[in-house]
């Protein structure tokens, strides 16, 4: 516990668990932990830095089936699930031996992620920020999103019975609007792309400091959530490193939030600090991360997005640099895949294992394909997938490629006939 | 292990673990276990009967967090998990305090089935059905369908690297339809209703000895997955009935098996056998088994559905009778709701509980509303609602009463003015 200043309240005492203060990513500067984001000595990212004294598997295993059970490795306090929230995680790795065949590697595991509540990975980093910004004296939940996260924070945002303020660009997706009016938050559409959208919060944020825009100002405890899919697919593995994931990215965080999982176990002893190989995906449409790879740059450009994967259009990544700094110590790589590859993407894991991945997912599996066929991937290592959402979102991208085999008159020989048999 | 008749070899040593025969429901005729599903002697219907020995808590728990940690309450083999299946199962129990006092009742628990791969319980049944099809020499898996157990049958067969067959009515929505080809099985849409449907199913059975049509040469093995959910309701229970349980009715399977479940760990010592009472849910436009139940009948009268649940339109279920039984001896009794209440109830689960529910969740939620308001219910008592299929796959039901609050050029004055600040 910390004695730190919260957003409407003199002095409070906060209990978010392990973690100590927030530290700055570019400078290393240590403020209290806060509803605070930007370091006010250089305005880098603020990351929470944590104590976490001894952390044990025994205590991890008899926790409860959800990320929870990561709570003592989490900025949220240890009473956590206490509180009504969506509890998510614990979602399954499917040991993919058809996939694996048809890549021609050796082995591959697929994260599954479409379990969870909202049927996304965001429901996981909407948690941990419900959870930090309840503690931190927030009221109202909000964000800008493209989509899974207006999921997430909506849903979330209803069962804890708090007000959400959602904002989304007006052209997304019919089933994405849907699917968020449904928790009867405060949805507002806006006329503007995703960077309007999210400049927007940005403003609002600065104006009403009791909403916790989950990926603005509550960002350091939100993008925390992530590594939870790391220290999930360690666990789930035996409590091992994989050699090799592959990680889609839009902002980044998730995939420099997987690696900090990683490291940690390892320096706490939970796994053997074994090497692994952090691999990113972009859809070519919008592919700034990647581009900066293959460059050999330090540094992002941003792009206008263009592509079916609407869920990773962000054009001005805010994690990019940290996305490159991860991908190169660990000797991983980032690739681009084509909207046609993505959606080949989706239909291979489908006809292989069962599993309809949105247009995120497609763009993992396709980019690992990629990375195979160009020697990037080793084949006789052992390489997990992360698939992140969930097909249903996303069937505008499959939908003039699939449909029934035929149509028939309700009659045995018709069937018989359509089948070739 | 029994030795029995395998469709395509003359003998096999079968593995079905506790499961010994097949029994009548009606006149409790018993053969050994095989692919049937009449009686000899009567054409009743075949239930699969077990010799269980000792069952342990300690051994269940130890168990994967999937149905198979109750492999040895199912009629699959031992090393059932040893094969790819979609390993469905151990989906949240979530406490639903805020949805309790909307309804003003002392405690509620909904069991969210949309965490399964394929978004519903079918994941359940067809997971067994599978292991048990494999057992007994099947080659290809098939169903007729509405929309969920065509997901289901499909992603399953996918993911064991089996031929499928799915037949579904030609008007099915294009979300079931989509998610059902993307998995690339042999999809055959027949023009003609489920009933037509179900018919050229039962002819192609005859026809095809090595197709296992889950829900009607195999419907013995896989009606017993729905067991399932009673058993992991218990265990998250703490090992305990609930008083009180809603239940969708289709063709009934489920809520017999529910109830089959909760006997069965009374009777193995594995809860204490305290009394529940089982309710079931039904549209208006389909309520053929709430009918009879109201007009004091053993039998059921079939209808022709019209309703927006379409995954419970089946108007000539096939477990009616036994649902009367299960629902009577239990001191519950089943409601019917109009279409407009199916979209209250998906409404006010979502706006209380962040939990978005196809049009069957919404018949259970306003049955459970229906129920507490005509004193049928007891408000005092813990009652758990069967939330078994996703809101994404029925968006129509919605669409045209959601949306997002405003539409607003991107500038901050436009959002508060729209949040009427
Ligand atoms: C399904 C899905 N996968 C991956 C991502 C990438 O997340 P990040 O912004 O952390 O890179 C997103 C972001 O919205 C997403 O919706
Ligand atoms: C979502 C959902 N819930 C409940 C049911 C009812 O199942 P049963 O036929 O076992 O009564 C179905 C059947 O298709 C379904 O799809
Ligand atoms: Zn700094
Ligand atoms: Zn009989």
């Amino acid at each position: 516990m910390t004695t730190i200043e919260a957003p409407n309240s003199a002095q409070q005492t906060l209990d978010l668990g392990p973690a100590r203060s927030l530290v700055c990513r570019e400078c290393g500067h240590q403020v209290p932990l806060a509803a605070e984001f930007a370091c006010s000595e250089c305005f880098g990212p603020l990351e929470v830095g944590y104590d976490f004294g001894t952390v044990r598997r025994e205590d991890i295993e008899a926790g409860p089936q959800s990320i929870w059970r990561y709570r003592n490795l989490l900025p949220v306090p240890s009473t956590v699930d206490a509180h009504p929230n969506t509890d998510p995680g614990c979602t399954r790795l499917v040991r993919a031996d058809r996939l694996a065949k048809a890549l021609g590697v050796r082995r591959i595991w697929v994260k599954d992620d479409t379990g969870n509540p909202t049927h996304s990975f965001k429901d996981r980093v909407v948690a941990v920020a419900l959870a930090a910004a309840r503690e931190l004296g927030f009221k109202v939940l909000a964000c800008p999103s493209t989509g899974n996260l207006a999921n997430a924070v909506a849903a979330a945002a209803a069962r804890a019975g708090w007000e959400s303020v959602v904002l989304i660009p007006s052209s997304l997706e019919r089933a994405k609007i849907l699917t968020t009016a449904v928790y009867d938050g405060a949805l507002i559409a806006v006329d503007g792309n995703y960077d309007d959208v999210n400049r927007l919060a940005t403003e609002l944020a600065a104006d009403h400091e009791d909403w916790a825009f989950v990926n603005v100002n509550v960002r350091p405890y939100y993008a925390e959530g992530s590594k939870t899919l790391g220290y999930e697919v360690a666990e789930q593995l035996g409590w091992r490193l994989p050699d090799q994931i592959v990680v889609p990215i839009a902002s980044g965080s998730q995939l420099t939030k997987v690696d900090k999982g990683f490291r940690e176990l390892g320096e706490l002893g939970l796994v053997e600090q074994s090497p692994y190989r952090v691999f990113g995906a972009q859809a070519t449409g919008c592919s700034p991360v990647a581009a900066a790879f293959k460059a050999g740059h330090d540094v992002v450009t941003p792009v206008k997005p263009d592509t079916i994967a609407r869920s990773l259009a962000i054009g001005a990544p805010a994690d990019g640099p940290y996305v490159l700094d991860t991908v190169r110590r660990t000797n991983g790589s980032i690739e681009n895949v084509s909207d046609e590859e993505v959606v080949e993407g989706i239909r291979l894991l489908a006809r292989t294992e069962g599993i309809f991945a949105e247009t995120a997912g497609g763009v993992t599996v396709a980019t690992a394909k990629k990375l195979i066929e160009t020697g990037q991937l080793d084949p006789d290592a052992e390489t997990v997938l992360l698939i992140t959402g969930d097909g249903l979102k996303t069937l505008d991208a499959v939908q003039d490629r699939i449909g029934p085999r035929a149509t028939v008159p309700p009659s045995a020989a018709a069937v018989r006939e359509a089948l070739g048999l």
